[in-house]
């Protein structure tokens, strides 16, 4: 593999799953393979887990990781092609890229959407471009559209806790006061159409995602009728897709509580806000899964970037 | 030993001070134990000593350091119980702590006082939400009350130093423009009660210390009297306890000079304010530790360090 | 070698780049040589490629690099002698040095000059203080004046890539809209100095370097005639040197572009303004030697460090 960029460069779901248990039984077995190799981390925006999980993942194969916050490390990164530099930007991507990849052999990068401009953000103008200019494996750390890192963690952690054959699993949005990205959303819609699950999606109506994600995955704007009989509920809040980073509603009825979800397992990709997205008593009940989908982090961003190193 | 969170978790300081000097005489003899383990450094404010000499006692122990700067990297923290999450905060205490916890084998936190709410400061939020919400090991890398690192540190310091069995040691509050908190004073305190030294505190009046940690320790408000015939002259600024946070002097009558330390060895924690808190004379002179102390920093934090791998 | 602070420090530049064509063909060889060190990377400015290749030259030959940004992660240095610290600044520079010594086997430091205040650059009182307070070596990572370990980068490239005996060099001012540093001008310059190269510097009336430093180097204010038979073509902007940190002119005359150079290889140490310094036609060239310079950058650093722990 050379770059994990999206939920499609996965080529096979359920064999990606077994390997990265085996990598979670034994997180050290690879540790020779990345010696002396070094990985970069590229942050445009903030980070927690990706920040510490993809450091730990890139330790446990004996890696190096590097850490920048552009922004505040370095200086403004501009990505016009042909553009006058008489701005705010002080470097263009095709040097910055091609510079990163002298000193690191992976380079992994998170930069959000606007959320205003559309068209910009579908385009992936960082993401891209850093694959397009960069002369090593680039990892997704969540861009505009998709964190694909988060998706395949999702997968491992519905994997390891379902008890039946083919699960009923939902993604249902959830309120929240900030107009937030859709790459979550998008890339988990995108992993659970590899998997062999009953997916449905739930949202207020105005609130649907990209259609050419959702395809015919079946959307219900009533949320008690799509949580019938779920196995996982997976709550996101996204800002509106169609009414392009609007925040359309604040109100609480779509909070996740105990008694919309019974006995499904609960998950989220925190952070998350607590009685605003879902209710105290799911986070702190036995039904959520919240905290071992974070360690699931480790093993997935461990198998992306064994598989980059073992094609490197 | 699971937390260091506070000088009380010593149990034997001068067992604990003999093996910090056995470390200091071989720094690696222990590079295996923390192999593969790996150390979060999680900074709500500013550090230089603390972040520079623990990232050095955990590589000196085969750890690996990763370094956060809370606020910059990441984003607000709640730790309110029960807390509708609409606010300015965006992750919860309870989930972050846990998250950490799967990427970091113990977790170092630095968080400062407000200094205008005595009673939340007194609570320890921070620290003592990561000890109650971490399924790791903490340790307190300078909390609202108290810096344990700095409190042993100094007992180190004391001990390598010290040419008689039981040397006098005076604590002098000493002149700042800033409001600054008591943690490192209080830690001292508690150090000094746990040593066989005739220990004794100078402040002026409004300047006593909490007297739940002072305890039948004996408080003068005139300097030259407690300087008289002290071994070690320990300075540090804090702001009033009683007028909680206020600064309700600043003029430099309380300044250490050579003239008021005499044969004393000088001490002080550093960072420190050359001709507010001290003279030039005294920093640039042969009775100041300053630089040393700050050295066995470095080792202070390996014990700690040590004495926690030991345990997991 | 104690200190890399200029390149004055290269007592043989044909051997230092001969030793550095040898790291480059084997950059793993020296593995051994900085196991348990630590480099301590001080930046009080933004920094991408000497963060990055500094760290990985490190890395290289087995140190523990351990970055700091000084004002955004600890607090103001004070560097006056004798000052009354009752201002903006925490820590006094004899203190700092000191005690960074401590933990750190060697010390890199980034600072900037003001622009405003000639003499105060000048004094290079950063470089210099750290150079006089650390008890370890110091590694200049671009101070106020001087950038020693691009000049050796510099002259590594041009080794590297010329196809004569005695290559015509030219370093040519270009434009920008900022007001710029003169350190990489002036250690270029210093290094072509030593180098057996033909080597003249093309800038605009008004904009020559300090005469001290050019000292018998040709100075063209005709870009055209300067660029006869070039070989090679390094474009820099920097701010007026006589009418001290002014900008004179930004029209984009002196913009370097293919027509004008010719056959001549290009260089830059980059970041570069795209359209201002430089046309898109030059950097995507095949004459750019940016990238493979911005490589050499870690070679350099990795010569110097390795010196550096050979004399410890």
């Amino acid at each position: 593999m050379k770059n994990y960029t999206h939920i499609n460069d996965i080529d096979n779901i359920n064999s990606w799953i077994e390997e990265a248990r085996e990598i979670k039984a034994n997180p050290l077995a690879n540790f020779e393979l990345g010696k002396n190799k070094t990985l970069g981390l590229l942050f445009f925006n903030s980070s927690l887990r990706t920040r510490l999980s993809t450091q730990k993942a890139a330790l446990n194969l004996g890696m190096n990781p590097i850490v920048m916050n552009v922004s505040g490390d370095a200086w403004g990164i501009e990505f016009g092609d042909g553009t006058v530099m008489n701005g705010n930007t002080a470097e263009h991507i095709k040097e910055a890229a091609a510079v990163v990849s002298q000193y690191c052999d992976v380079i992994a990068v998170r930069a959000f959407p606007t959320l205003t401009d559309k068209v910009k953000d579908e385009s992936e103008q960082v993401l891209n471009s850093f694959a397009k200019f960069a002369s090593v494996p680039i990892v997704n750390m969540e861009s505009a559209t998709s964190h694909p890192l988060q998706g395949l963690t999702d997968a491992i952690t519905i994997a390891e806790n379902t008890t039946k054959k083919k699960p009923k699993v939902v993604l249902s949005w959830a309120p929240h006061i900030k107009a937030l990205p859709h790459a979550v959303g998008n890339s988990f819609v995108q992993a659970m159409q590899k998997m062999d699950v009953d997916f449905v999606i739930a949202n207020p109506e105005g609130y649907n995602l990209n259609s050419q994600i959702t395809k015919d995955t079946p959307i219900y704007h009533n949320q008690k009728e799509a949580f019938k009989n779920a196995d996982f509920i997976y709550a996101k809040n996204w800002s509106s897709y169609e009414d392009y980073g609007k925040v359309l509603k604040t109100d609480l009825d779509w909070m996740i509580t105990n008694k919309k979800i019974g006995n499904a397992k609960f998950m989220h990709c925190l952070p998350v806000r607590r009685n605003v997205v879902v209710a105290d008593e799911v986070l702190d009940g036995e039904n959520s899964l919240v905290i071992e989908q974070a360690n699931n982090r480790t093993y997935a961003a461990q198998l992306v970037l064994k598989k980059i190193l073992e094609d490197l």
